[in-house]
């Protein structure tokens, strides 16, 4: 596509260096067992198809409204779920929307953006799009993230907790210490995974002004299909968002998504069971994983990365796929030898860790 | 709130300077007819209900996957029903998002943006966030867009056909010539309310380069509660577009929106019915509208545009918000004294009518 861009007239001159964000592959196979994206294995609280069928069975017709455009009766349900104001949240279509409009408002136009060498991929994706000059800073040896490797000059900061792609975590009080010494410095926390490990930082944004966090309905909510993302932060800064939003797509959530992620904030016996389960499987499987020789990151997520002495990541990722299972591969990066494998269900790691045992023995 | 955002030390200084699109008012109060913001007064196609339920039924758990990144099963069904390939097609969450992810890609980084003095105040809007500078022209005496007032030296024009506020339309042979003529202009035809007047121009798209044009499932199609919009253009525009949108949000359209839309575009019947309807009961309401002293502009969307020479739209316009309904008054337009007001059930129109007529009457 690239020849064709860079000729084209009617394009935006900075389309020729935009590098879009490349999705895991979604295949529509029941047959694949599909450990690639993060996904979680359950699926979303029942409360959620009853009250969407509910809706559809009484007001069906409703559909030919807009939604609340502020999606307000979802930013309640949320605010009063993490004891804070409604007016400190704010909501969009999906986190990775959520995210868009934080680099659009907060770090677009305010000099040089600092994320971590191995992150999520989306963010360069995004800065090159609204043209924010970006470093990136080195991990410790272990694979955890260094804050005192950060740009000093840096006038904003963005990394997940725990980590995509390794899973690693800081701990709350390593970040509280970093905000409250930055405070010119805008810091976002990516909390997509954090409900599978140490917790939200979301008690931070009542004491510093410099915080923001994003957090999504997609992971530990069961929810990727309905995309609904959310994030915390100070009025002022959730002003300054709505305003983005309200010149980019006035009602971003549709009228089910939103009544879908408001039963299923509702529903805590469900959440919690479901991390439980997760976190439980992610332990036996890590356990089983070391058993045969590999070595595997110390996840806080719903995945972990892994890596064998003797075996390529590649020759792995194909053998696994022959054997129709999915799991993500980042040749580009400085875990190119490594496997990011989604924590499915018990019966899904099963068949995985059986694949991978004739493997390794084989090799052996 | 502009005193705040004016000071706040981690904005895009850019913040500064948006007018963020205010839409009408969302009142979730039933007592109210709510004729303000163009939605369909019947609802999407009983199917879309069926669909969605079905899903529910028996794939619940699919929630948990993430959607179709590019849309593409709708893709296909939209470019059938309008005799195109799949890749001349682009679907977003809502036809506001696909107006903003064209501006970002098509308009910005280009020079000047023309559109009408008078139509959707949204553009502004979106013209303000990515910074495009933009010019407006003059309408005819009649209030038609006049398309020979457009400055020469833009490099990219939008208009809606019908033009929104006035409802107006343009015939398809007039826009033929004027992309024809325009080469080196990219034109971007918003067409949300094509389907209730002289028809869509995506004809043009196989013949021109430089036309785009944008469609939605929020009026014509009932949607307006599930967000999905669409647009048609060469290959290599809606490459482009693709480019942006995966830099920006890789998953728009949510699996239930998809499922829906597919359905909707699919139940021929209940669509050529509703539009006939629509259709129908304006024609009445004009004719009415006329008997009682107003004048109406002639539309070919679902809403009119009317005056009365003895009384100010504010006042009327409060005189129906006591009874209960809600119609759109342009304060800080060139149509200041006009009110817009939605076709909706026959019923609607009639209880409109009648305060009109009490209110005409006890004026003269």
């Amino acid at each position: 596509m690239s020849t064709k861009k860079d000729k084209h007239k009617f394009f935006n001159p900075n389309l020729n260096t935009l590098e879009p964000y490349v999705p895991g592959k979604q295949i529509n196979d029941s047959e694949y067992v599909k450990l690639n994206t993060n996904e979680n294995p359950f699926g979303p609280s029942p409360r959620v198809k009853e009250t969407i069928i509910r809706f559809l069975e009484n007001s069906e017709t409703l559909l030919r409204l807009y939604p609340e455009p502020e999606s307000d009766s979802l930013r309640e349900v949320i605010a009063k779920k993490f004891a804070i104001e409604s007016d400190q949240v704010f909501v969009g279509n999906g986190s990775d929307e959520v995210l868009s409009l934080c680099f659009l408002a907060f770090f677009a136009g305010r000099g040089c953006l600092s994320f971590p060498e191995l992150t999520y991929s989306f963010y360069p994706s995004i800065a090159k799009l609204f043209k924010i000059p970006f470093s990136t800073f080195q991990l410790k040896k272990d694979f955890s993230i260094d804050l005192t490797n950060i740009n000093p000059d840096s006038k904003s900061v963005i990394f997940p907790n725990p980590n995509a792609i390794t899973g690693i975590a800081l701990s709350i009080d390593v970040i509280d210490r970093f905000v409250k010494e930055n405070p010119d410095k805008l810091i976002i926390i990516d909390e997509a995974y954090a409900d599978f490990g140490k917790g939200s930082c979301v008690s931070l944004i009542n004491n510093y002004s410099n915080i923001l966090i994003i957090q999504t309905f997609s992971k530990s909510r069961g929810m990727a299909g309905l995309r609904v993302g959310f994030c915390f932060g100070s009025k002022a800064l959730i002003d300054g968002l709505r305003a983005v939003k309200n010149s980019f797509n006035s009602y971003p959530v549709d009228t089910l998504a939103t009544l879908a992620a408001i039963s299923a904030t509702q529903d805590d016996l469900w959440f919690e069971n479901n991390i439980d389960t997760i976190v439980k499987t992610r332990s036996y499987f890590s356990q089983e994983l070391e058993k045969i020789g590999f070595r595997v990151l110390p996840s806080s997520a719903n995945f972990v990365l892994i890596t064998h002495p003797s075996l390529e990541a590649d020759t792995l990722k194909d053998h696994l796929f022959k054997n129709k299972i999915l799991v993500r591969h980042f040749p580009e990066t400085i875990v190119s030898n490594w496997l990011r494998i989604t924590i499915g269900k018990r019966k899904d790691c099963d068949m995985l860790l059986s694949v991978l045992k004739q493997k390794v023995s084989g090799a052996n």
